[in-house]
């Protein structure tokens, strides 16, 4: 960590500061600038608060030489995580489609749903129960039935069920879930993260909207602080001032988060554009880029959808992408394993 | 609301969109162009779920013509709103300054500050007592006993309190608390902010580092849907690609807010930018630019502070900036209450 | 296009405006809401000026339902466009790999990058003369020396060139660049974008650091209105707040522009993210997402590169790029012509 | 200037670079810290090439302590920079108004605006001849005809002109302007800039839409290493994901350039925004965060602008934005020098 100090900084002011720096534990070097001094930290910076120095009237700025992730960090563990749910794997090798309808209606849509997306190669079902929605006019989700509705649709496939969790007091309703998604909305809800840390199952974490990928990793730390270290990064878009495509995938996200961290890290082409004929593109740019998965919003009849409709795919539609996917992961060499 | 068809769309299917749009209520009209055909829908749009809409085959967009927000809506309710909290008034002519410490740290230093920020003309005590930060190794404040220490300084100097909430499960640890700040992070933290529109509290509303003008109405539109009309909009900066300051201070929300909302709107430059030397100049241009209050982070010891400290005004710092506050207020014919 | 007026709009204004749109040979209808009309236009709506109806008191809002760019629209040209330069193809089918050095520094660099590029399979030679820099103090090209330069890399190797051009002023020196490139500072500077408009050679036009996908088309509507249609679009990075990668790459871009125009689109991974290591998957990505091309910075001694090198590859990285881009080509049925 | 050098960085490459730097004449440090080893350089870095710096096998990152603008920056130039312009002073406590039409039209148009906003207390003319649009498609302005026009109504009412230059081709064309004005678009036109630094009139540099304000000064640089020191910095909105106004006005830029440079600094709400309601509060917040100036579109029917007119005041309403201004720069003892 480097920290620059102001011009013409009291000497006793200085000194102050390398004193607490000293007893944090820090080795501290100074050097002299024509203009700026500038101190080195060297130790373990992860526990400094950049904020609190910078509070001191003679910093200027500080920078991080260093990572401030430890847990998710891929220079501590060099090897993959695979995550294991039930008979699926995620990561290292191990692919996942992740797919359904954004929101659960009814049983027979969810069921029918489940059937065709398995039918189709998808290894787990995917469907909002608790919906987070712009406006509170507009639909919220059918909620606690909505999660009795996925179970069933559980029971009638087989299809393990990765559905969003949007307050801690829902925790206990998602006993039976098998994966739990963290929506962009709430990846900084940090009371959330840390209560999702304390149970035992793999947690979607999906990018904010206008997080960076360092934030994204430090999200990812809370809920690993916490003794989980199920994570599953899933990039899903963000915002720019393009209009053309609701948000913006940042393909390169996956391939650095592949380097700086060892967890796997999925992609939603259904969310990052809104456009259905985006789908399969990115998909397969997503394949190619490095991902360990995609989350595809599939409904069997879009023009009933409750929402998020324009980005869903028909069944038809999917067969169509999960024959384009299934080439290609076998042009790259890896596995999606039957549900 | 238009809605603006795909080239080709079928006539049945059409037709079929047509008559369930007048199910809503809605009154349609078909306009033919040379290349795209559009349905005017008239009526109650505010319903209407856009993405439901275009979750039909036929449909190729749907632009709104109306605004989305009722409760908060300027049109229908022409009047100011003023908040009334305790002895003190915001929003039409009243203008008001909220003070404090990022975090609130020892009863000394909150009481100090307090007494401090008071003597200079601030009429609402600001402090942290949950911290949302980035970084779970990061102090995260002092929670239940911080606001306690919130109080201690509420009695010592009479300043009524403004702090932040994270989490719906600490919604009756707020009993006491005399205005509840909802976060950035929260902004559309839907659940928390359901919960706050049932409560009789005055909301500080922050808005999300990205998100648009009108979501954030549409936040403000779930707490007031549930009965809490007491709404205080806070522009505390946006992200955008600009690194010389911490966010972009969107001035122009103020002004735009008040054409098209009768809701309060405060700024805080102090987290807009992130600088102590910004703080006066974004304040006087927040004032000039008809806002109806400003969020000032203050510290007495800057060089200790737990968080944010590179953004906070040692007290002689907001003694000067306040003098030119007020001045400014004269100028422009505002009201500061003493507290 | 959708004419939305205001509320309260007088009759005599809105007759004088239908009558006024009426005389530009569109046909019009009035729609009247609970709160506001709208009034459609039917026609050539492509010369209407936006601003300048929406100048007019009555008008609140107007929305486009057809696109505004006719030459690059696959509406009007629904086969792909492909691009000959001698014994090149770009387009439909023909993917093009374009390397070089960033800048052009000297004859043993440039023909010993050409010969390596050559080999490993690159179809076109890349180098900057003319640079663009942020600073007045470094170092800006080579200039008409390093065309030379260029020149005599084609002349020892066959391989055509790709070049940035900065000033209409120079548009003679380039005579026997065999494409010209539109850099991402110039994707709006008219003046230059109109003269390239009336010469031969195929123009490659960057996107713009901060332009949608629609200012990009019309910028090269600008030089297909001229008359020159060989325009080939290179998607480089947007700018956005995320700061591990120097810009945002809009894979997006890709099949949506192959979608809506019928020009070629190529992917600049390098300047997309400034990062060496992700330059391999996501020229992998643009394939997997449509592109017909990819420019990669490759530089013979990257340690003593004079500009942008840490985007440049190794030669030997570069054969390494160049197999996986090759397997994948075979995989997806496209064609890499031989120099 | 710091040098993260990568993790294993073999020590002879690592000497390599050092004696590279010291051949620049900078003074080297090597910090070793637990992972990764810094270099700090001292002395000038202005002229160092990041890029070229980052190129190098082992190094990992670069980073600035000092600021890369030398001429427009305060540190070498305490004193504000008083540009004067005719019998006009901008800068320092001299506040300029430049209004008139986005285009000019006809004679009539121009001299009537130019005769009602010097009425209004108006310093300067602005008004379009040559126009950047995004269509080809839309009007192109008048070109050198307008540019007599403008003459022409300076001679009529004395009021000096600020026009913009879009092509250094027509650089003896502008003889006769006053300021020459360098659009959004053209802020990283380097070819223009550099030419513009050779001229002896005062440049209006606007800021570039997705350019950081560090940029905007290195722009400035270009200008002024040339040897023309005369440029006014023009803040107009940078663009963001915010939908409701056409870009998003950095007020925030304003106090940050007086602090760190010397040159005079103007805001243009009209294009900030797009928006006539928000011309007033918005120059009114200009005024109190420090600005030297403010550049407001007016229109004399605007129902007629042949562009922007959706952001173009009436007279009328022109003569009211003034009264507020004259009485806000009273307020702050600036000076507003009659034409």
């Amino acid at each position: 960590m480097i920290v620059i100090l102001k011009e013409g900084a009291p000497k006793d002011h200085v000194n102050h500061l390398l004193n607490d720096l000293t007893q944090l534990g820090l080795k501290t070097d100074v050097i002299k600038g024509e203009h700026k001094q500038i101190i080195t930290l060297i130790g373990d910076t992860t526990k400094v608060d950049i904020e609190n120095l910078m509070a001191r009237q003679v910093v200027e700025n500080v920078r991080r030489v260093s990572e401030p992730y430890k847990a998710a960090n891929r220079k501590f563990h060099p090897d993959d995580t695979i995550i294991t749910v039930g008979n699926q794997k995620i990561g290292q090798g191990y692919f996942t489609v992740m797919s359904g309808p954004c929101s659960v209606e009814t049983e027979e849509q969810i069921v029918e749903v489940a059937e065709r997306v398995k039918a189709a190669g998808a290894n787990f079902l995917r469907g909002g129960a608790f919906k987070p929605r712009t406006s509170p006019y507009s639909f919220q989700g059918l909620g606690a039935t909505g999660l009795e509705l996925l179970l069933k649709a559980k029971k009638a496939t087989g299809l393990q069920i990765v559905t969003e969790i949007m307050s801690l007091r829902d925790i206990d309703l998602f006993a039976d879930v098998d994966i739990i998604q963290v929506g962009a909305r709430n990846m900084q809800n940090f009371e959330l993260l840390k209560e999702l840390g304390h149970c035992n199952k793999p947690i979607l974490l999906k990018r904010g909207l206008a997080n960076t990928i360092e934030e994204w990793l430090m999200s990812a730390e809370y809920i690993m602080a916490g003794g989980n270290t199920n994570v599953i990064m899933c990039e899903r878009g963000i915002r720019t001032y393009e209009t053309m495509t609701r948000n913006t995938l940042d393909i390169s996200a996956v391939p650095l988060l592949k380097q700086v961290s060892h967890l796997p890290v999925i992609v939603d082409p259904s969310h990052a554009t809104g456009l259905t004929s985006l789908v399969k593109p990115l998909s397969k740019a997503a394949i190619a880029a490095g991902a360990d998965g995609v989350m595809i919003e599939v409904h069997n009849c879009p023009s009933k959808a409750l929402s998020d409709g324009a980005q869903s795919l028909t069944p038809d539609q999917f067969d169509n992408v999960m024959e384009s996917i299934k080439r290609q992961l076998e042009f790259e060499g890896k596995t999606l394993l039957k549900a």
